[in-house]
């Protein structure tokens, strides 16, 4: 039977649909497509399916396992100019890693398809190896396979996998109103870091070769001497969250066993992923201003580019903090136990409310306003 | 501990590091190196590493899950000129099935990272997604998450994860000698197709936003009327396996029951396949070119493109047939539990051998030549 010979339903919508119709449809037309654009899936185990973080699917009685995706590609996610590959290699093991806890698992390990050209010397694959070893070797998970093709751009699509630790998923949907909203250690950095290489460190145009050739010698160091002196260090802080992002690996188990009603990785952005988390839970949000945690070194560096630290803590993705939302008494001990065991600090944020049509934030100046998404959008 | 402060092991092996190290150390350099690259996991159940079609990870008593992930790349694996976004979607899907199976695997479901230029049409990703959804309703499995990237080029990257059916996954490295080399169907159509794709079809220069909105409108048939009168049918027959080829799912199921001692898919080509079984099996092969099945429709395109079809035959990749290797007291059995469950013809193509420095093909006249890989390089 040939399938193109019937019309099929459309099963899924990706990330991807998601955004190309918002351009058509806009914002409510497009949730209402997702929410309606899932069929059932085929398997009973499947727990959590497209979505989520990740998906989890239950094997027999006792296995229940995670699966989660994510791809960096040239130009989009990182430029040859103000990277280096083992930060490439890093990151990319780092967001699924990262993803998988936010899920409440512990990764098995990964599968790696990489788009590489050519002209690509040896030791950048070398290079970009040892951070995805490394990245392995601190956050837990084997490298179990692999394909290479060739291909203009650089490319590296990571898939890990890994089993469910708690008793369930922790999942976007589960926010309750009363609810308090938290989230650990601080966000701005990784923003920051991003305006600050294409600031001071993005090249127009240079051969293809000599780029490639540069990228495979370039190390951590190189942009040290060419930030203005007065960033030097504050700056160098942010650049290196940027590029080589640790995931909160132990602080979402420690978290799990609180059992948090909601738990999401900050990828997206503070505001972006808040308003999934409220629009999964079917519930409305109040977030402070004031109480976000940024990060000193971020507060610096805003000020020298003369942008708002608050604005930024909103829209900074790629932080890969955890953002949760728990009952009001298990804070005190769950925020210990963060402190004690895993030496994060956490904050409370905002609050989760009855009403799904108010997603606001209040302003450092007591002004209600609003959520909405402000971090990096693909389309 | 910042994992770049200390050396790190390499610790695997991908094929874009075998391809890139070739060009430098040769094909004996570059297997020692791959055969010491990797060190064990650091995880007990993981059964199968990189290296073989596909992952295996053993889960508590009962569960074992299969982990496989491949990526196409526009203009490395397709051209809009003559591709349709179903195809693309249902090949991307086949191409991981297939590895699953080969395996020995039945698929739970996928994940799937795209890139997408944003000047893409809604449209053409309705498109590929009615391709996906189709090979997963077809071929089994679930679609369980993805991640959406924007990118100048068109990337497909799929990972799937399955479980596996039998006692033991069916590994290249099984073959003993005195087993035969067995294949079902037939080869050839896949590489002639995407020779006339681009012979009949490639279109040299085109704005990028009219080729992608042409490619968002195209259709399975729009290549009919152009393709020589004299070639319709047989042309036809390989550009469709080309761009939709159909995994062996239930053949390698019916296989499993048989015990093969090695099973793999045919998806770089016969020859280059093949030499991984003899490889990783540490034995020698005797092909035999006459007994090789070609597809008529490849014979009447090879003869009316001037070249040979034995030639095709060995070379042809994404052809997705078992090629598996078994004793020759169960040829008979499976094969006709082939021909009755599947409908799907098999043959004896060749022998292994003790002397794993001989791996041969007999030629249709009779000589003997070493067998040497000859399917399409990335690199």
């Amino acid at each position: 039977m040939n399938p193109l010979m019937k019309p099929l339903r459309i099963k899924a919508l990706g990330k991807l649909e998601k955004a190309l119709i918002a351009r058509h449809l806009g914002e409510m037309g497009l949730i209402e497509r997702i929410l309606s654009g899932f069929s059932e899936p085929k398997r009973d185990g499947i727990i959590v399916g497209p979505g989520d973080d990740a998906a989890v699917i239950e094997l027999g009685e006792t296995a229940r396992i995670v699966v989660t995706t994510d791809m960096l590609v040239e130009n989009v996610h990182f430029r040859l100019d103000w990277s280096y590959p083992e930060a490439l290699g890093f990151k990319s093991v780092a967001a699924n890693l990262s993803d998988i806890a936010a899920m409440g698992g512990e990764a098995i390990g990964i599968v790696i398809s990489l788009g590489i050209p050519p002209m690509v010397p040896v030791k950048a694959v070398d290079r970009m190896y040892r951070g995805i070893s490394g990245a392995l070797s601190l956050f837990g998970g084997d490298l179990l396979g692999g394909d290479t093709v060739r291909s203009s751009a650089i490319i590296i699509s990571i898939s890990a996998i890994g089993v469910l630790v708690g008793e369930r998923p922790l999942l976007r949907s589960g926010a309750r109103a009363g609810d308090k909203v938290c989230m650990t250690g601080s966000v701005g950095r990784s923003e920051l870091g991003l305006m600050l290489l294409k600031r001071y460190f993005e090249l127009t145009h240079r051969p293809r070769k000599a780029a490639l050739e540069a990228w495979a010698e370039r190390t951590a160091g190189y942009f040290k001497g060419r930030l203005p002196s007065s960033l030097r260090k504050t700056g160098y802080a942010c650049i290196s969250k940027h590029l080589m992002p640790s995931p909160r690996i132990r602080e979402a188990r420690v978290l799990s066993a609180f059992g948090p009603s909601a738990m999401i990785d900050v990828s997206d952005g503070l505001s972006a992923d808040l308003m999934q988390v409220a629009r999964a839970s079917g519930v409305g949000l109040v977030l402070r201003e004031k109480d976000i945690p940024i990060d000193t070194n971020a507060r610096a560096v805003a000020q020298a580019l003369g942008t708002s630290p608050h604005k930024i803590a909103l829209s900074s993705g790629e932080e890969y903090e955890i953002v949760f939302t728990i009952p009001a008494a298990k804070i005190r001990p769950a925020a210990r136990a963060l402190a004690k065991r895993c030496g994060t600090s956490s904050e409370v944020i905002g609050e989760i409310t009855e009403d799904k049509e108010s997603v606001v934030v209040i302003g450092t100046r007591g002004r209600k306003r609003a959520l909405v998404e402000t971090g990096f959008r693909h389309f």
